[in-house]
């Protein structure tokens, strides 16, 4: 993992807890999170409260998969990632926003964007690559 | 559209622009643009390369479509924004990631994350909402 240049505060936490995923080193990850976090993924409207139960859902996530931070954003509060997200030979992108408490993860928001086809209508303006 | 507290730089151009499509403010929008603005949706592979392209991209899009920014982060060269897309009774979520060149978007990676059914054997550490 590469970490960006003038990496400060809320992205710091971020690239450490990635890294901590990353490493399956669960001690590292459960200092980066506040005891009440919630995890939510929207796309399917499930959420995890609770640090115990947010660290036993990344152990228990099956797959040899692999994370790679490629930005990390801040605003006052939180921040943003875009990350490369690999399992099998498949690489996905994922997003996620954080809100940080006391310097520890409070919320997380994870996106996983799928492929689709394009509507149809705008071939004239569009390349595929 | 409620703009968040403390927005600086780089948040500040990308609230600039959310605002001038949902006014539907080309002349406006065009001034936040680089001329070889390049625009990309991973999910579609689609690329649209160039101002007028990408602004008539824009203009020609169909549906009675409304933005609203819901948050705003930066990095040192760029940023990302959580964004709620409505059109007709849908609502959407949309992520985006930008990078500037002299205070002018030059490229935007567009996401566009659609509900999916939740993969099996994670029931007992997650509630549904």
């Amino acid at each position: 993992m590469t970490t960006p240049a003038n990496v400060t505060g809320v992205s710091r936490v971020i690239i450490s807890f990635y890294e901590a995923l990353e490493a399956r080193d669960w001690a590292a990850l459960e200092k980066l999170l506040d005891f009440d976090i919630v995890y939510e993924v929207p796309q399917t409207q499930e959420r995890v409260s609770g640090r115990s139960a947010y660290i036993r859902f990344n152990r228990d996530y099956p797959g040899d998969w692999y994370l790679e931070v490629q930005r990390a954003y801040e605003d006052d509060i939180g921040g943003a990632a875009e990350v490369s997200f690999r399992v099998g030979g498949e690489v996905m992108v994922n997003v996620a926003f954080f809100e940080l408490s006391a310097g520890r993860v409070r919320t997380i928001r994870d996106y996983w964007p799928e492929p689709y086809q394009p509507p149809p209508g705008r071939e004239h303006l569009v390349e595929r690559y």
